[in-house]
């Protein structure tokens, strides 16, 4: 008999069925037994007889119940299962180190952690990767209809995009490779190869020491680049867009998991407040006293430039725009002799996306890279791309786990991450 | 002025536009030079007086053109734009290593991939990656429909699925890890934390010394796992109804970028033909007098039995069931003493997909694993996931790589990797 899932049994009311799924609770009475079924639609009330002998059958076995669909109130559906036979598929072998069937996981980081598996099976945990799906799907999309082809480059690479640090190293046969920090490199050799805008969302690197609650060592990327801009204006204004898509998306198709997960999303109704760096710089000192920033915002100046967002603009998110070029990468663009095209969209209190506009001339790449101390010989594959005409461009990347944590409302961005690596963390 | 792409220039016909791309030829007559430039969309025709200096465009460089559209008969459309302003924003520096305003590109695979950029602008490899995406996005479409959820897993594992042998190292701070050679462990644990039904398109990483045309060292695999399953029957019925569904979004998404590649896509009608593993090897003997077979079926015998396949069956696929316990993992469910539950399926010549059911229950995946001379206390945290409710579960993984290629007639693999990795290519 074919398998009926939980949220079609409503179908099946006074006929017989077959269920399967994992045992979310049981409750003993006198002459019955309750057990609740939980499959990946649901949960069910089932009944049955004390005839049965239950009492090998563990919470969180799994089991399959033949029964009677009978219309019933309770706290799950307006239906209940009287079960004619149950089946023990696989049983549970020893104690559960967690406890599942509570509204919440009263456990640890490091224990959900370690027990990934079942704390998985938990709805507040597994409705955060329901939500990351959807923001991910939504970056597809949106980026689908804007005629942006997907793309996939390698994650072995032999130089690093972002400077020589905080690369893992790789025994390639004989050679040295590095895991990539990002496809920046790729990306914009895609947009020069004619695809002229791309995005891939795959996994990055970065060997980064610090084990801080903002830091995976392996995400997962958002990427997108786009040829034939003007400036980084158009990047950001992009990112408005995108944004918007896919807070609407999760509003309409997450409804349910946010509700479980009581988070609240905002759809962005004006633009988001474009403030340049060395204002957000000027108003941390001036309106916040805060000191020690020394030419860079650190994680607390995050918090409270986004405060300030939040108080003048009622806005969660600000873009900071025209990073210092001492701080940005040899391939962001220019402006003046100080400044560059570029940005950063910080989030609720936290950066989740740096973009910019990139240099696509070769003479002034060439000149970059030296003022930034670097041999334009260690780049010759990436610098012969700017000999055969490449357009002007630019692009951003947003960490998938970073936006998911923080509209969710977690501070830890493991939180958000499926199986997550991290300075000690390689297991699961 | 907004910029007008190439294929919706026959919106404006009679009024002026802005257009930008690429030069993809130039033919000076005598007093007007006819100028085809290429973007995202496609090729248009310009018409520029001789009066406007063009001794210094080359071929390739980034221009952006304004002029009057007209109708016109030639090659490309039935319009033309006659140009009254040109500016080149991007001109080409060196000369170009290939050729790129020719029908093939008449190059060899190594001049192809060291000049990525450029080649990729022609539309003969464009179009591999544009069907490629078609695949990929068939997958992820067909699956979500029939309530599969997408997981993204990590790719530094501690310890590998497939055995010992083939992984890259990985200096992970004081510890050793590896690439993942398959998301195997990962998404059975999915499976069983309650998501049922898992797929990953992803990077995968084979150490493999050896450097064929059918090889990548770094790939990209389209996994599927799913519980509830009766036996590796369901998984093989479930790629049926997927490669269906795929082969159809193709043949309607992909019509243009079939007609540049020349390729012929034929759907499946029928069910694929199942033939065990033994019996191949018996046809490979009698039929075909193959020798040195010892148990395995080689590249030639792959090509053999696909000929048989398409000579019985008249089908391009074919599934070969019940592989040997030895040939197999020790995830995978024996059948019988000899056998297994498990199958590949080859395609037009080649192997595209392994799957099969998995062993759910711990003392038979513990058993199995001392049959295969593995020591359980290696796999602690794998095992550990089958004590808590596993379902009867199984899947399978396709080589994107692999099936773009078959599908467009490539015999090296390579040609459908946008930035391939094998035994010497770690560039660009």
């Amino acid at each position: 008999m074919k398998r009926v899932m939980i949220n079609e049994i409503d179908n099946y009311i006074n006929k017989k069925i077959v269920i399967k799924g994992w045992v979310y609770r049981i409750r003993k009475l006198k002459s019955i037994t309750f057990i609740i079924l939980r499959d990946r639609t649901g949960y069910v009330q089932c009944v049955v007889s004390n005839e049965f002998k239950l009492n090998t059958i563990k919470v969180e076995a799994v089991i399959s119940i033949y029964g009677m669909v009978k219309e019933s109130n309770n706290k799950y559906n307006g239906f209940e299962v009287d079960v004619e036979q149950l089946n023990i598929i696989n049983n549970v072998l020893a104690e559960l180190p967690i406890e599942l069937n509570k509204e919440n996981l009263e456990i640890n980081l490091d224990t959900k952690l370690n027990n990934r598996m079942l704390s998985i099976r938990h709805d507040k945990v597994n409705s955060i990767f329901k939500i990351q799906n959807i923001i991910a799907n939504g970056f597809r999309e949106y980026l689908n209809n804007e005629g942006f082809t997907e793309i996939s480059t390698p994650k072995l690479v032999k130089e690093g995009a972002e400077g020589g640090t905080e690369l893992f190293k790789v025994e390639y046969f004989e050679k040295q490779a590095y895991l990539a920090q990002s496809p920046q490199f790729y990306k914009q050799m895609m947009v020069g190869a004619g695809f002229e805008r791309v995005y891939e969302i795959g996994h990055v690197y970065r060997a980064e020491e610090h084990n801080t609650n903002r830091h995976l060592n392996e995400y997962i990327s958002m990427d997108l680049e786009l040829g034939f801009i003007e400036d980084e204006e158009d990047i950001m204004d992009l990112e408005e867009r995108l944004l918007k898509h896919i807070l609407t998306k999760v509003l309409k198709e997450g409804e349910k998991y946010l509700k479980i997960l009581k988070a609240e999303v905002q759809v962005i109704e004006d633009k988001i407040p474009r403030v340049k760096f060395s204002e957000a710089i000027e108003i941390l000192k001036t309106k916040y006293n805060k000191t020690g920033l020394d030419g860079d915002i650190d994680p607390e100046g995050e918090k409270l430039i986004c405060k300030y967002a939040k108080e003048k603009y009622n806005s969660d998110f600000i873009f900071l725009t025209h990073y210092p070029r001492e701080k940005r990468p040899m391939y962001t663009m220019p402006c003046g002799t100080e400044e560059t095209h570029s940005f950063d969209l910080l989030f609720r209190g936290i950066e989740i996306t740096t973009g910019g506009q990139r240099i696509h001339e070769y003479d002034m790449l060439i000149e970059n890279m030296k003022y930034k101390g670097l041999d334009p010989e260690n780049y010759d594959s990436y610098i012969s791309n700017f000999k055969y005409g490449m357009p002007p461009h630019g692009g951003l990347a947003i960490g998938l786990e970073r936006i998911t944590a923080r509209l969710l409302g977690f501070e830890n961005v493991r939180e958000a991450s499926l199986i997550p690596r991290d300075r000690t963390r390689l297991m699961p």
